[in-house]
């Protein structure tokens, strides 16, 4: 993720991965994982960006951005995410909502103290 | 928004509006307003549910769910709405980005205590 928390994304069109979830019971290791899967997503090919936003009542969205729906299947393929995606199901999420969307259109506004309105 | 946190969606397609925007200075009726405008939304043809939340940081992500493209434009023209939207450009927000995406796949876990898994 980046220091202001939005992703850059380019132009549409592009993909969205929208994983809602309710946080439950101790962080036992789910900090520290959730940063590491970050940085691996961010490696990834096709991997456009990451916002994320989890509320005091452990509510958490975590939107990522991808170039493709291909890039989004490798992704889901990795060894390290599927581990992590297994060990959440058992130990950090309650409910849990993933939506696999195509971004059709985009508007901003920057960050007024560092960039020009577009 | 449903008391769980979660909008219950059917299955895909459908659209979903994705804002992530950073709150900036006093709260000066967000709060409010925030709720007036989920409530009004929830009346709209077309609304399908909203999942929104804040983190300590002021970073908030607000996804709200629609049958169609049409439902997300006929609701952009109400005037409350729009007055909402241009209060908040002036008043309560930095940076915003909003996206307009057609999900395409979704799938998740019910709350284990509540219901059954699907």
């Amino acid at each position: 993720m980046s220091a202001s928390g939005f992703a850059s994304t380019p132009a549409p069109p592009y993909y969205a991965v929208i994983f809602t979830a309710q946080r439950t019971g101790p962080d036992d290791g789910y900090g520290a994982m959730a940063e590491h899967m970050a940085a691996l997503a961010a490696q990834q090919p096709g991997y456009l960006g990451i916002e994320s936003v989890r509320g005091a009542d452990g509510l958490g969205i975590t939107v990522s951005y991808w170039t493709t729906e291909a890039a989004i299947a490798a992704w889901r393929r990795n060894a390290e995410h599927a581990a992590a995606r297994e060990r959440g199901r058992k130990a950090w999420y309650g409910r849990f909502e993933l939506r696999v969307a195509k971004v059709e259109r985009a508007y901003g506004r920057p960050a007024p103290e560092t960039t020009e309105p577009s």
